[in-house]
């Protein structure tokens, strides 16, 4: 029996399986051969709808299709893979509700993995930022707007409430463009169930590193779109490009910062950490393939999709990473599976894209189709027929058509469902002189210092504050609020730019408790850093926080 | 300007707060009065339909509906309250994005808080059980039907393959029967598509503490319940009760124990904790209010809904906690505050039930109507009819009755969308002599001894397993597979009942590499028990998993 193992659940694995069924179907039947795919996922997404996630214009699972249903016959490991090992030909899965992992053997592999975001070399993305790339990231960001829109109505601080009805998104290439698009639609429309929010206060800005956005498709539509963009109240800052980010702004290359709590990037995409770890030839942190899409050195083992690098075999340019590529590529590579099996010949792959569209909402989109440039509502029509006919399986059909029935007469759904739960530990970024908590406010979190330098504060009645202490890596502060009260006694403030680890109060009582060592070092941090409060306080005479805060430790029964 | 706040979005507070911007037009456009309204979430979620997001017959969002479109004139503070301040009138809601609480102060408040959900006296539940009250305890039952599925279709171990298929809810009442109604027919439909999963191998078994189910209607109907839910393959276990449970069985109160991966509790209710730390009047925990459902010690204090004792002025029992009181109650609520207002007098409550009903998915229910008993087709049309009626907003009649429309023709869903991510921390429980690890399989947890006490065994050829230490609150284990190979090097078993935390890989390595004190606790512990590790091997001859786990961590290079 020959196996053969496919890995990811994008349009390059999916189809690979589902050319592969079709044409081993004798095969199968006989169990002379076996089909695996490997996903993290059950579903595949139909990446073009995602923007319409965000708006709700399309149910959430609505543009995500069962990969079972797909491809019946194939066996499906939902599983996260852990290592792929072209020398004995064995991937292993990660370990499910047991803890045995998957071995995995083939004959043929197919390696579809696609590419990963990746914020590597921009600071603070990677804390603060949203990427636009999976459905998880499209629901986050819908229930994140949401949620800021919540915020602004209650805010009084007009400075918070500014950067809270502020939204950016970074990069005017088509995911940039189509997810502004739907962004600025949505909170536009969904502000109207706010009672507190004027329409003038929300700002949708995009950021673009060129003079044009769109750069994928001819000037001329690029041009269309950001004048429909721009109509519709989205701010265009051309030739700018994002440097970094923190909790609240996003940082330009050019100095300035631009005050925000709703950052989106869609411009940086990195090898998959599982194809980067594979030995092979490799192209900028793409797999090479050969003109069958083989793997020179490993026969048997073939690439397809966004990780290969494949050169067309009439045009000798290596192919785009799009959808339609890919999923020629998967049928390619099934036949030449096949052609393998059966001793036949392989075929060269060739193929020449058939256009590009890109859709700006409100009924409106950009297309190039057999190079005839359409803009407006033709375009729009052309992009809503093209993709649904594209869209697997009937069921799905059926169910966006719908949706875009209702969407046409019921308004913005502005439901927040939260799909963030408690995190205990995420990391943090600061830029340098940035106030990480203010004296007096409110405290949830301890943090402990990755890496640079941060500066403690104390308030001085009739001066300017005094500097306490600096903590750098290793060290940890915020600890006192976590205890009786949640004040904070003291303002901390980064002195270089800055990594935190930041730990949950749950996170941090459960730790603290059970943990000896972490128990005792806490209690003596504590009790040091009391000490230092209460001095302070005999010497400007007021009880201080730390006082309050010291009787409510000792209330609290060695911290239980 | 008097402020009339309304604690809690459910059907309490909302149709209180709808009835008040009716009542009070006048004054609302005057300026005359404030209407605030806090809750969690920004939806209220229509319960009855619940069961039904199960399986997927009603799209996820379409059983809840914005509150901010129920009462438009009403200010929403979508935030977790803190505390409740009767004495002073005020009430502490969470920090949004910045560090600030709000202060909500009050002449007029409602508390509609609920219940929550509590598995206290039950050890394990809290663990291990799913409970089934909220929108996303619907989903992540939902998610993880599907991933146990997912999971069985590739597992090989029968033993394993058999907990994973058996599906296990505890309580007969209305929400167990309906929660394994609609569970039973979706892991039924949706096995379907998994081509390893045979129907007859799936086992979906309801606990019920009497001797027939459904015990809030006449026996009859209850009989009729249990007899179709029988047909339809559920194992109902009559006179039984849950007493606990571990991550894979179900344990029940004879001793007997039902391997599972699946466990749903929908008995235990309690208190809200915000309810019981307010120091008034209370009956079993729920606050006391007299005829007006005001409290008898704090005028201009209301109390509502399922958190709320109130009796009945007509029949002198105390309502039952279910929507249609929670609603009467509110209505009668804001007449009352508008009374206060105005000076006039207040309405004495008096509410006699309409009905009762229970659907049991798959075109059937049960219902008690004026009296009436109706049970199968007849009374599921009703329950359609009648709570789509009852639906708020006609956006989601709409919805819903497309959603429903659908239903008919396209197949069950079976799409997984994750809605927990990466949780860092977790408690774990295992009753006694429970395997915890076993040495050999793939570790990816450190493990803390919260209470209980713990055996760590190493195999020796030949002989039976050797008891190498026994391990108590506070101290740790399980650390040697967190660094370089993930092997386990010794079983662990429970000896006593032991409640653990759970730290996965990366919140260890977070924490590990930045907390010094930490680390020197960890790098002495491995090093003693590797040493320990080192003498076993020494006296078996053969390289043991601890050496290549030392030469692992060594290579780690100070485990960064």
């Amino acid at each position: 029996m020959k196996r053969i193992l496919i890995l990811g659940g994008g349009f390059g694995g999916v189809y690979a399986a589902r050319t592969l069924e079709k044409l081993l179907k004798a095969e199968l039947n006989r169990s002379e051969v076996e089909l695996g795919l490997v996903s993290r996922d059950n579903y595949m997404v139909f990446q073009p709808m995602l923007p319409e996630v965000i708006s709700g214009s399309i149910g959430i699972v609505d543009t995500i299709t069962p990969i079972r249903r797909l491809c019946p016959r194939t066996n499906l490991y939902t599983r996260i893979i852990e290592s792929i090992d072209l020398k004995r030909k064995r991937v292993v899965a990660a370990a499910g509700f047991g803890s045995q992992q998957l071995y995995l053997e083939y004959d043929h592999l197919v390696i579809a993995l696609g590419n990963v975001t990746s914020f590597a070399g921009q600071p603070g993305l990677a804390e603060h930022a949203l990427p636009f790339k999976y459905l998880g990231d499209a629901l986050v960001l819908r229930n994140h707007a949401i949620h800021v829109l919540e915020e602004a109505d209650i805010e009084r601080d007009p400075e918070m409430r500014k950067s809270l009805l502020t939204f950016v998104v970074a990069g005017g290439g088509f995911s940039g463009v189509e997810a502004v698009a739907e962004l600025n639609d949505f909170v536009r429309a969904a502000a109207k169930s706010f009672k507190n929010i004027m329409p003038e206060q929300i700002r949708v800005v995009l950021l673009h590193a060129g003079g044009v956005i769109l750069p994928e498709l001819p000037e001329s539509l690029g041009r269309f779109a950001q004048d429909l963009l721009m109509k519709r109240g989205v701010e265009i800052r051309f030739d700018t490009r994002l440097q970094g980010a923190t909790a609240d702004a996003a940082l330009l290359a050019s100095g300035e910062r631009i005050a925000t709590r709703t950052l989106v990037s869609t411009v940086p995409s990195g090898p998959n950490p599982l194809v980067a770890a594979l030995q092979c030839q490799k192209d900028r942190g793409r797999i090479v393939a050969d003109a069958h899409l083989e793997l020179p050195d490993y026969p048997g083992v073939w690439a397809v999709g966004d990780c290969a690098h494949i050169i067309d075999s009439r045009t000798g340019q290596a192919s785009p990473p799009t959808a339609q590529h890919a999923t020629r590529e998967a049928r390619c590579v099934a036949e030449n599976i096949v052609a393998s099996l059966r001793g036949t010949a392989k075929r060269r792959f060739a193929f020449k894209a058939l256009g590009k569209m890109g859709a700006l909402g409100h009924r409106s989109a950009v297309a190039e189709v057999f190079g005839v440039k359409l803009s407006g509502f033709v375009a729009w029509w052309l992009w809503r027929t093209i993709y649904l006919m594209k869209l697997p399986g009937l069921d799905r059909k059926i169910r966006v058509a719908v949706d875009w029935t209702l969407d046409l007469i019921l308004p913005a759904d502005i439901v927040q469902l939260r799909t963030d739960r408690s995190v205990g530990i995420r990391r943090e970024h600061f830029e340098p002189g940035e106030v990480i908590f203010e004296e007096g406010g409110h405290g949830d979190w301890l943090y402990i210092v990755v890496d640079g330098e941060v500066e403690v504060l104390k308030r001085v009645p009739g001066a300017s504050a005094m500097s306490l202490r600096r903590l750098g890596p290793g060290e940890c502060f915020g600890e006192i609020a976590l205890l009786g009260d949640h004040v904070r006694t003291a303002t901390t403030r980064s002195v270089t730019a800055v990594n935190l680890l930041a730990v949950d109060r749950e996170a941090f009582e459960a730790l603290f408790s059970t943990l000896p060592p972490l128990r005792h070092f806490f209690e003596r941090l504590i009790e040091e850093r009391m000490a230092l409060g209460e001095r302070l306080t005999q010497a400007d005479g007021t009880p201080s926080a730390a006082h309050r805060a010291r009787a409510a430790a000792r209330e609290s029964a060695s911290f239980r």
